[in-house]
């Protein structure tokens, strides 16, 4: 019950770019970024996702669901549907989902046969501001 | 006495998931996710863990006890009490602790006989939200 | 719509230092810093980025346009208006920006011959604090 | 003058760790924490730092002075007063400054002779709390 309400419904992420290159065996060294959802309430979450690029409009909706007190880890890679989201190229990520999620991301780069790891939080809206 | 509000007392995060495989000696060289707690407050602080998996219900609790005026590193491997986090496999965390701390994690990966390091903090519950 | 107000308008980095060295083919491997803007409102959002020293006056402003409904990721090897942000010396960012923006910091270490990466969330304003 | 405010006086990291090997030349390729404080404010700020251990008192003060609009990046491995902070032992910090900072944490290590960089914001304390 105290779970119920951990996290936020809205999540921004600016940082989103995939190496279009991977070095070693498929898919454990495919280099990715792994967008990481946690829904810790007792109902299940759908995710709204859009996807920003620099050049041309967003797309959505990518769909996603969380159940009740699952985590899930989704390759952003593996995003096909409303379309691919295209390799070496920048993008950016809003999450809506109706329940309370904790979205973070994971970068994995394997282009230069060493691993090379880095993890940030999404950027959580919450609520009005007044600024 | 000014620390002693420091922190909150409810973390979260989503993008757990340890190496299964590590090259060079343990355990300085072993793949790992840290769990990394600090606690200002003047009193001991009893955590009490809940890690979410992908596929089957929460696990809680496990717990650690954090002294006053202490910091803590616990490697989320070396969590066996209820039963141990598996490796390679995605998993969430949500720390409840009776006393404010702070909670961030690091990732070590060895798999490719290079360092990988990733550090992120966890979510914290800020209190009531308006949405 | 429900997007118009995703992010803040001050944003905060104290880490920034580029590394004076690179290896391996320009510009992909090229040791740098990037900044990833996400502009998710419906009108243009002009960026300006005022750029912090530790043994010299700030120096803005830097401006950067980041279009409605786009991400843009800059690399600050780049920004050279009014003047390059020197490598190998630390500096601080602080971006206003006139429509709400979410900023991330992406670092790019190419100097030993494999790639590290690191990435960070600015430190958004969120209006007026009471400590 | 919109600068003044930028920042919080008490950030706190949990995730301190220095490796106490390292590959390559001084002082460029050491292993080491780097703190970077941005100072926006219009005044000097004094810093004064409390370093927490797991298995004894915490050590303080350490002070750091950052100038009116100036970043400073400060190796933990450097601060030597009240004493030197023991390298491969887990630590945590607690910042509390007389005008709002901006404080990020750099982990950089070099013991496999490649480059392991991270990157983690403070948390900030923002006033009181409902929680």
């Amino acid at each position: 019950m105290e779970h119920s309400v951990l996290g936020h419904t809205r999540w921004t992420f600016s940082a989103g770019w995939i190496p279009a290159q991977s070095t070693g065996r498929e898919p454990e060294y495919t280099s990715r970024n792994v967008l990481c959802v946690l829904n810790t309430s007792s109902g299940d979450a759908c995710v709204r996702v859009t996807v920003y690029h620099e050049d041309r409009d967003p797309i959505s909706p990518y769909e996603i669901l969380v159940p009740a007190s699952r985590v899930r880890h989704v390759r952003i890679n593996d995003l096909i549907d409303p379309e691919a989201v295209p390799l070496g190229r920048p993008y950016g990520l809003v999450l809506i989902s109706d329940a309370p999620i904790v979205a973070q991301l994971v970068y994995v780069d394997t282009r230069k046969n060493n691993l090379a790891v880095a993890m940030i939080s999404g950027v959580p809206d919450v609520g009005r501001r007044s600024s």
